[in-house]
């Protein structure tokens, strides 16, 4: 009776370790969810499949007006979406704000960009962006007028170069 | 001897529980750590006092280039900095990356801005944007080029109207 209660108050304390444990998995895990569903910005609205391939949202921030030759919003990536192959004919900043992915030129290798990268896109290169096979990725993107055009749209990333560039990676 | 063995295996087991506990939340304390010290972006070299109260900096995004008519920044204002009161000669976007703070254009009441907000400040408007007396703020700033002039500075933001606005709230 002795020993049974000794071994009782041990499977007790065991599963008071084992609660505790749990319990601190569970917050850091509420701590993630909560940072990654409230993000930095809205989600936004979807973007069209014309122009973009998976899941892919705008969250608009600011408009051209009389001061900005430009507009402003915050685009997600859910992953393996993308851009189609585009042009600006006054460049883009992308200013990347969570996750990880792609951005590339046309003819060159694609370089991984991830949170608190920027890049400046030249004018007239034909380029895409967005996630990884195994990442989202959302930026904010500046796009420039020239007069009333930010962009030209091309063909869609296929699945086979999209997979090309997360083999090579 | 066999109560002496029973407490020592329990005085165990209650080390366990509390090295778990304090285990977990160090994990805890180094994460908000790692996302406090290097959050989005770098945070940059400090910001003269000649146009900042208290200690603010900078950390250089994109400059001004053929395409983009204007440079962006990230700025962190620590608890208690804040611009001089100044002019955009053609307007000023801010948008709030991490913490809180204020925006006050002159003669009007200061705005709470957070995290995701975003301020399309006009041309020629006397204002001042910083951190609050409790809370730091980083902002990206995208500041248009009138010719080559960005901002015109003016007179700090005395300690009586940065308390007056930390007061009102």
């Amino acid at each position: 009776m002795k020993i049974f209660k000794f071994n009782h108050k041990i499977l007790l304390l065991c599963a008071l370790v084992l609660i505790t444990v749990m319990s601190c998995n569970n917050k850091n895990q509420e701590k993630m969810n909560k940072e990654n569903t409230t993000g930095l910005f809205p989600k936004g609205d979807q973007l069209p499949n014309e122009w973009f391939t998976g899941n892919a949202f705008l969250s608009p921030l600011v408009a051209k007006d009389k001061n900005n030759e430009f507009s402003a919003g915050a685009v997600t990536f859910e992953i393996g979406a993308r851009t189609n192959w585009h042009i600006h004919p006054k460049g883009q900043v992308l200013i990347v704000t969570e996750g990880s992915g792609f951005y590339q030129e046309k003819g060159k290798p694609a370089q991984i960009i991830k949170k608190g990268d920027v890049v400046n896109i030249p004018e007239n290169v034909e380029h895409w962006h967005g996630a990884s096979d195994k990442t989202s990725m959302t930026h904010i993107a500046i796009t420039n007028f020239k007069e009333d055009v930010q962009v030209t749209w091309l063909k869609p990333v296929t699945d086979e170069e999209f997979n090309q560039v997360n083999n090579e990676q």
